[in-house]
């Protein structure tokens, strides 16, 4: 399976200013969140991406896309219906061929020499399958995340099968369905915002959005009844994953880049220092 | 001496978008750093606040002025000719009152009860002339800042009567014209980013504008020619300043507010769990 395009959502309501944001790179550039998301995307392999936005939003997202602003794709989400909907939008620049489902508000680490996308797509590319990307998660944050149950691939650690997909459950109900075997006491495998996903899930995500009769439209049912049609499988990356969208997200992601990064003892001695300067004040 | 409008100058290149980003002030709200300045310049009783911009970016400014967008003056600097030169855009809003001057790429973050430019407007109000907030600075800062030369007020502690004004002087020259006693060895005085100042100094940018035939115009030279006409001071804040436009200068500065913040401890915890979160990878 060749997975050759990229969707990114980020045209919900409080997400919208996020991937306008400027940080300073792993490699010491400064970038907006964007930029590091299409370098994220770009290494998978992946050149033809497409930018689900809110209405009026495409030249802001142009010009901060820099030298990339001209070769992206754009779609407008008409009314905020949720993040299935958003999906939904992108369906004629999906056409029949799997895509890469990244959110807007998010960034990514990586351990390792791969970044995530391209760990995933590897995956899904090998397995010939929509794959999740996914990490073990304690259940005090299951309310922040869709969520999946689902067994151990054979001697492939890190990999799932999928069996059943939550929005936000609440600790009984993963209790019920999605214990997996093998993770900590308490942790669930949540989605980590990185999908490789097959064309069916337009059309069951159209079907979604006839059925909520203007209502909001998850991912996650389309993502459950696709589990139920065809292999979907789940994996955790080495990879962490930084939601810019929270209180002190775009700190935190700054820091967490950093402390990986080229810069990593200049931020660290610059870190001690204002700690230091503080406490002589 | 009454200070009732301030001037924000935001129209640099490389600075145009940083009043833009969004942080989490120190009272945990998340602010861009355009309305963490509108606070700052309210804090000192200003309410008429003018900003200098690049052409095209009025709109993406009211927008991240949020609920005091439709309350701000705008003035265009039709060209980058320098700071100077944006100062003197605003002349007509100035009119013949002297006014607060703040760059768009600093935040500060004040000691005490009071917001830095709070009490610089009050030291320009009981003084009765213009006043430059400054910082002492070690000589291997100078590249970077205008700095002044000055003797101490007597029995006024941190406040100077400026005798000089040179734009990033070399160590040789600072050395020779900016001695100020008092001050630790190889340190200077070095603007903050916010002056009080006079009507007087816009008639002296248009006389520097005139002479530069369309080169760029600073705004020290108008500075150094005011402090040979009428009194000006220069003082020393309980404040620090960030200036957001260098590298890791929005993490810096996040930071600094944050660890003076309400969130001080959620903040110092975040830290530490990223940092051994890194080690036990």
């Amino acid at each position: 399976m060749e997975i050759k395009q990229a969707i990114i959502t980020a045209a919900g309501k409080s997400q919208r200013t996020l991937p306008l944001q400027t940080l300073v790179d792993r490699d010491g550039a400064a970038k907006t969140a964007l930029q590091i998301l299409i370098e994220e995307i770009q290494s998978a392999g992946i050149d033809e991406i497409c930018v689900v936005v809110a209405p009026g939003d495409e030249a802001a997202y142009r010009s901060a896309a820099g030298s990339q602003g001209g070769r992206l794709h754009f779609v407008e989400q008409p009314e905020p219906l949720g993040y299935g909907h958003a999906v939904a939008c992108a369906r004629d620049f999906a056409g029949a061929r799997p895509f890469l489902l990244l959110v807007g508000d998010h960034l990514y680490v990586h351990a390792g020499a791969k970044r995530a996308a391209q760990q995933l797509v590897e995956i899904a590319a090998q397995e010939h399958c929509a794959v999740s990307a996914v990490q073990a998660t304690h259940e005090s944050k299951l309310p922040y995340y869709g969520a999946v149950g689902g067994r151990l691939v054979p001697n492939r650690p890190g990999l799932y099968e999928v069996l059943q997909v939550l929005e936000k459950p609440t600790p009984t109900e993963a209790e019920q369905k999605l214990i997996v075997p093998g993770l900590r006491a308490g942790h669930y495998l949540c989605f980590f915002g990185m999908h490789v996903l097959t064309a069916a899930v337009m059309g069951l995500l159209d079907e979604e959005i006839a059925a909520a009769r203007g209502g909001p439209v998850h991912l996650t049912p389309a993502l459950n009844r696709l589990a139920g049609r065809e292999r979907v499988l789940a994996c955790e990356l080495r990879a962490r994953r930084y939601d810019i969208g929270v209180k002190y997200g775009l700190l935190t992601a700054q820091l967490a880049l950093a402390l990986e990064g080229e810069d990593r003892d200049e931020v660290l001695t610059g870190l001690v220092e204002l700690l230091a300067r503080r406490e002589l004040k």
